[in-house]
């Protein structure tokens, strides 16, 4: 480490989460410096390392990896690259906060998971950052203590305003539902094992094929029951909800409105336009955490194997999608690193 | 009609619904009375009559629909009661409000359906009093509207606090889930064309083996799906809600609190423990609907159709719950009678 | 009683309330019927008697009270008119349900209640409505229950859209401020023994020389301070709201909502526009309750007390109005009548 | 600055407030440092100093500021020990971030509001943390957007679950209504002219001779009316509430509630136990924007003067509350290094 403690970190990536990232580090959390900025688009890289006091600008991950004040590394370049920024990673022992997804395929993160398997400790954290939000922190404590007996039920709901072009069926499943597939995995503690997908008569909003919404239906190796309308063109806001369904009471989150209107005949508030203003504050606790575990020599936080896990599960999401059937889910025993 | 035009109902069952409405027509709703009071159990009958002015007491449902003084009927005896008590009042032309279910199986339902369509015009309304909710009517108003585009999904929760000894998991359906089979069929004015039912692990406090809950889905005529959580012993409270997702909004109803508090470290109110608190104004709203449309020469609210398509639903919701797959709802085509 | 205990009513006044009356008993109210319509004006007291079965029209309230099928006078012509109706109902002996006020100035109260006083037994029950509310009734039950201890404060909100033309300073305690003397008095069990009132800069909404809103602050022989919101041209639609804070917790009513609402980027729901739909079922409640009361020789609710003590804090709170300084109420030792 | 232009800061004092303000400089915010750690208790202050890289302890502030690497000070000392801190800190022309109180009295106000006149620029950020909360923060914002119209009056309710000992009378202004007064002066961007307390009948929860809770009126030059509850022992929880009222709308904060939950026949959620969960976020934004501007060589956020103005309300409302009438707030012109 760099004197005072101040973790040096290397980020891999300056689209629009890499740049966020490096203002993160910069501005909003302590202990940590940004030693470095890695993009391809070596100019972009420059341009953003040449605004900070102390950071060199790389095109080649490996390269900033190799420097001498970079303490840690956090990938946000698009998923197609993380494999091999992970394995460079691995190879050199250095603590990585991954962006979602760890990879984009569930044979890609298979060979990630050998990779730190092999290593023998874990070292890396892939970016779920529910897990910081302030109510789903709350949510899990809840249900962890237990006074509402077993959890028999989720019900999720996941809006957003619009789509962007290009935006594919499969992407509502690997980019929006892969979030509760953690979520469910997490709060439960238990994997999934069968998928379901039904599709309503779409949206006139939907652009071209895209049969949006969906209602997505998990199993759990716990024998829970899980439901998530995915509707990624609502046209209103940014909703992100979970209700918790127990033996003895039900605990819902997603609906905290901090300022109350009563204007022009109605009552209410705004809702969240996009994801950055709803999880803002769960970058940060993410990064934070990171950075503060990582100082102490630590590595907590979603794993590889969630990583892995979620990737296996969104395989068969996207062929329950296609088949309009129940998929089953097959996953490898968890290996003992991540038990 | 008798002098004033007030009208003289004969209440058919003195059980906790039938006494509930003689009340109801005596104290509460205008323009009607207690004319007689229909009961197997002789005395029981007298002894309700005998507390009303005016009203005489019968075992017999026919010799009560025979009075000079009886205008219209209510039947509110136990369901296998209904079919011939709907018979007889269809002989005689009576307008007749009939508690749910209209019979309990579709076979019977169906005789009903013809002996109606035989008489050529509308005479029986079926208790769905959930269409007199105000916030089912305030739902219904905004969905008809159309603001929100087309309706896509329903979500809705259907909890109570425990069941009664002899409770089954075929009541689950016929008891319960059928208020939310006619509420979809009316909110969305489509048919349910298939049903599905999945089982999480039971809840430790479900009765002997009574799977509860459960989670059952409907796909509709028109494209739409709808989940309910049925949960019949859920300890907390009774509660009923239904989030309806349009194209471009959602309405939510069943969350409707009058009363906050602050104390003890909490803030909140109280869930109401049964159906009469949360619904008692729908019925109220209901009879007197009744009664001013029967005044008036008119057959309105939820049809001998609506009665028989929702026990075809039922039926089909039982098959799926036995057979843990999608089971498709066979409806023939709706009679011009109830177009 | 004429036959089959239907009380037979006379309404006295047929504007806006009286006509709604009308209407109420007519259709909405059990156990009554309207036997007489009084109008000054006997073309419009016909138009609306002839509509109704064995309703006969006035134009002198006397004469209808002595009509044989009037059993009970339900008062709602203008203030001014009140006492000499109420005076010839006191005479007859007959039960009143008398709309607020009582009478538009403590003077002529205080006649009314000598009235009673010297009849010897309570005869009249004033339209405060509010006390006939859902909200307000759980609230009253949960201050009696006493788990919050003594009620230490009340926090109230008064707001309309806008005043009709020629609405006055004083009308803001007479017609709606009054509202809050009576809910305060009731709810504390307590009188009211000093006011103030606090005139913040107007909205320029107002109309004319209206200082709207403006702060009134009750003092009570209970030692508790109770603040009024009045805002009578707020713009945005109809709020009444009580929060009690007792010694262990506080509770709030008047704000439930039924419906809410996603779309265009904000949540939430509507505002009721006027009292009407705010306090429908109060009024329904209310004369529900006097008539079920009547029928069995009862008279209960607000009492000429509750009037005669209404308009002289009235008095008070226009004088605080005018002066600027705080007012103390004198208030007569209470009758044994209205203990 | 030191290299990476990281700040240096001099936290001055170790009480609960000065040591989460060394853990938040410590773990929290990005870009400064805790260079020097001061305390009258040198061993306390070298405990503290020792469990960070390169901070340094001292029980003379002014040796702390007399520091080479010392950039900027923190004062969370008592606040009868502010005043000097503060004197010191100008005369270095060092920047500063001072809890409030600026300093207890008007008088020592009034000096340092001097001291910094004379120096002839701003250094000084006085810690009223509510300007720095989210919703606040929103709050100011829609306010000061306009589309409300002019704010005509703001209704607050400050609640503790109970008093440590000592705690008196004057202290429910001087520490609890302060944050009011702050606000209320921020949020209108007005001065209070007057102050008038009311003083129910106590709680029997409130300790000794406490008269709790109590009812605090402001008026403002711009002919706003401000009412606030402070309950100081309500028993149930933490809760800081503010409802402006606009001139054609009114917006409410305070009622945030993240986590909802059916149980045990209710509905609801926890309230906060006390200020640090509530305003949490709100210290460590009022930190992070103070180093932030700090580093850019900027001073915003509350000044001396709105120190000073505070001092001066608290000390009329101290007298309101002992003589039961108006008290009139006498201000002196705003220093024009304050416009």
């Amino acid at each position: 480490m760099t004197q005072q403690g101040t973790l040096g970190v290397a980020v891999i990536g300056t689209g629009r989460m890499g740049a966020d990232h490096v203002r993160r580090i910069d501005e909003v959390v302590g202990g940590a410096r940004v030693a470095a900025v890695v993009d391809i688009d070596g100019d972009r890289a420059k341009g953003i390392a040449d605004r900070l006091d102390g950071a060199t600008a790389y095109t080649d991950p490996a390269a900033a990896m190799d420097a001498d004040d970079v303490d840690a590394v956090l990938i946000a370049s698009p998923g197609p690259a993380h494999e091999a920024a992970l394995l460079e990673a691995l190879d050199r022992d250095l603590p990585v906060l991954c962006e979602k997804p760890l990879t984009p395929d569930a044979g890609s993160a298979l060979r990630v998971l050998e990779a730190e398997t092999r290593l023998g400790h874990r070292r890396v954290q892939v970016g779920f950052m529910r897990r910081y939000d302030a109510e789903y922190m709350r949510l899990k404590s809840l249900l962890d203590a237990g006074d509402f007996g077993r959890t028999l039920m989720l019900h999720c709901r996941h809006r957003n305003v619009s789509t962007p072009p290009g935006f594919t069926e499969q992407m509502m499943i690997n980019d929006s539902v892969v979030h509760e597939i953690d979520a469910t995995r997490w709060l439960l503690d238990q994997e999934i094992t069968a998928v379901t997908v039904l599709k309503p008569t779409p949206s006139s909003a939907a652009p071209g094929a895209l049969s949006d919404p969906q209602f997505v239906l998990f199993e759990t190796s716990g024998g829970a029951v899980v439901d998530v309308e995915i509707f990624v063109n609502c046209g209103f806001g940014y909703q992100v909800r979970c209700e918790a369904v127990g033996e003895r009471g039900t605990a819902l989150i997603g609906d905290a409105h901090g300022l109350t209107v009563n204007a022009a005949g109605r009552w209410g508030g705004e809702i969240a336009p996009d994801f950055r203003q709803r999880f803002e504050e769960a970058y940060d606790r993410e990064v934070r955490h990171w950075v503060d575990a990582t100082r102490r020599g630590l590595v907590e936080g979603p794993s590889v194997w969630d990583g892995y896990a979620a990737a296996v599960v969104c395989e068969a999401g996207v062929r329950a999608q296609a088949a309009g059937t129940r998929v089953a889910v097959e996953l490898p025993d968890r290996p003992s690193l991540y038990r």
